[in-house]
């Protein structure tokens, strides 16, 4: 039997509270009771309802991401994985259905997001504590509000956190399609920051090229058009850049760092070719170049930060300055949905549950 | 012909000065016509008197090492090569021999070290700008004033411009034999850091781990003692380390890597191995690693902080606390050093060039 909490899975000991009870109603979840193939090991199912404690709130989802990191925790290869059986789902948005009596900052009707890195947010009702969940402008558009806090808010902090960039200045990075790269980007243009980026070879890279540029993509290479020497003589008149983003790893990550300028910065989000990234010591001695690492983590919760960078972004979309494609699929076809995440039917856009 | 004034290769206008002239005594150099191997392109001469001008003073050269650094210039595989022909040296000490008139803070007799990284150590008499000589206490053994300024200054501003270490914090570092490696393994010790290093497999191992155990070593390994699963577990009490120095490369810097705790940083100073580096992108997003690069340059000149870091080591060398082992040789068996320097006659001690 599941708790609604996510992967707790003894159920709450309610008799020895002395406040009223609040029950939220039953929930319809995914769960899994094993890490696995995700088609495989996730099931549908229903959970009963569950009392909520003084500072809880129960939200009714309206829609969910699956991301790639969705699909890895189910799989079990992820940095930080909860004890099965587990709801799945880490991000979404959701309206407050009810909220417990100590609850002050949150009402019944709040567009709200799930702030923290928790799962269990493939489920028609959550029930958290008030602190897990971030009240957002209700005209924000749900598929955006769904999937704001993990594709696009790496893309904004890679370009804040790492090198201190100026208008004029130029990043470059690889993945340049992925929904972080598109944001990338975007964020980038908004500042005036040059984006150089690197896409597969595919018998449409001309029809992307042309996608990217209107995003905002100052230049855009295939990975064959950068097999020659001094790939720097490609920018013209635009200055190297001093920080990379690489989500690819293998030759990908070299083509990155061969841009960059004396000094410059490499981060490294994601590794899909699933290579490792191979550089020659004198990168490091007579280059100078540094390699470092990005992962959301808790740091990026709870804080001033957090709000203010979701804030930033979501006024972006409901600007329409900042976007990006999805498709919304009904929770009771989270199968097909789930297929198409896991690539199964080829390229797809984002898929986001709709409950 | 060559002027006194390293690379420079056009004789200096005389008659335009309007202050008595100084005249430097004939010198004996190391000089090479173009890059090759050393032992091949380079030739003893003599160098006819120079003229100095009132900013310069003359230095009778006293020592000077052959680093590997000096090495790779003559061959033309460095980052900064001066145009050929070019007298060779880059590091040593010697002896005010005369002063121009404008210069205030130098007198015949100090003893100094060649400040700048400029070619024109390894030659008798050199006539430079003052500002590129840095007077030292007399009391210093001159085998190690020769040689302070590359390897010891790389070994402190290593430990100290990366990573904040506090006393009971940990490094790793591979080639730990190096001179190098025993300045960090010494000036870690004085700062009450622990020191993990890793050294190559050899017949004489066990000598070579009791003579870095005395110098302060924490722990020393040889590679072939890393090759198990879970190196931290050899650690034991000792707190995993936050900052690696790789100077090999390949295979070697992966177990430096395997060391380091989440959010370390390896800093690559060299590449002996001739090997990349190939680190999976799981150590970045997932442990938050970073790779980083450190040359000593320009940077590190003409600053309070590199006189205050050769003060620093200097009083160490003379306190007994810092110490590693040299061969001085006689100018006139240059070849013979160089030989041993490039290693064509094994492992040899530090060759130090004793005018």
């Amino acid at each position: 039997m599941f708790s609604r909490h996510s992967h707790l899975v003894v159920p709450k000991q309610t008799s020895v509270l002395n406040f009223p009870a609040t029950m939220s109603p039953p929930s319809t979840a995914i769960v899994y009771d094993q890490h696995g193939p995700p088609d495989t090991v996730t099931r549908i199912t229903k959970i009963p309802p569950v009392e909520m404690n003084e500072n809880e709130v129960c939200v009714k989802m309206l829609a969910a991401p699956i991301n790639p990191a969705d699909i890895n925790r189910i799989e079990g290869v992820y940095l930080v994985l909860p004890p099965t059986p587990a709801i799945a789902g880490w991000e979404g948005v959701g309206e407050i259905h009810s909220v417990g009596s100590a609850v002050m900052s949150l009402s019944p009707g709040d567009l709200v997001i799930h702030a923290a890195y928790l799962s269990g947010t493939w489920q028609t009702y959550v029930v958290e504590d008030q602190s897990l969940w971030y009240k957002i402008d209700k005209n924000t558009p749900i598929e955006y509000a769904a999937t704001v806090s993990v594709n696009p808010l790496s893309a904004l902090r890679m370009l804040e956190d790492f090198v201190a960039l100026k208008p004029g200045d130029t990043i470059v990075q690889n993945g340049a399609t992925s929904i972080v790269g598109q944001c990338v980007i975007q964020l980038a243009r908004i500042r005036g920051i040059h984006s150089i980026n690197i896409i597969r070879d595919k018998p449409d890279s001309d029809k992307i090229k042309e996608k990217l540029i209107k995003l905002g993509a100052t230049k855009v290479f295939t990975e064959s058009e950068l097999e020659v020497k001094g790939v720097t003589n490609l920018l013209g008149d635009i200055p190297k850049p001093s920080l990379g983003l690489n989500c690819i790893g293998g030759k990908a990550a070299n083509m990155v760092v061969k841009f960059l300028k004396q000094g410059g910065t490499m981060v490294t989000y994601g590794g899909m070719s699933k290579k490792p990234i191979t550089i020659s010591t004198t990168y490091f001695i007579f280059k100078d170049i540094s390699l470092k690492g990005f992962l959301l983590q808790e740091k990026y919760l709870d804080e001033a930060q957090y709000r203010c960078s979701i804030d930033h972004l979501l006024a972006l979309v409901r600007a329409g300055i900042l976007q990006y494609e999805m498709e919304m699929v009904p929770f009771k076809d989270f199968h097909i949905a789930l297929e198409k995440a896991m690539g199964k039917q080829g390229s797809q856009r984002k898929q986001i549950l709709k409950f």
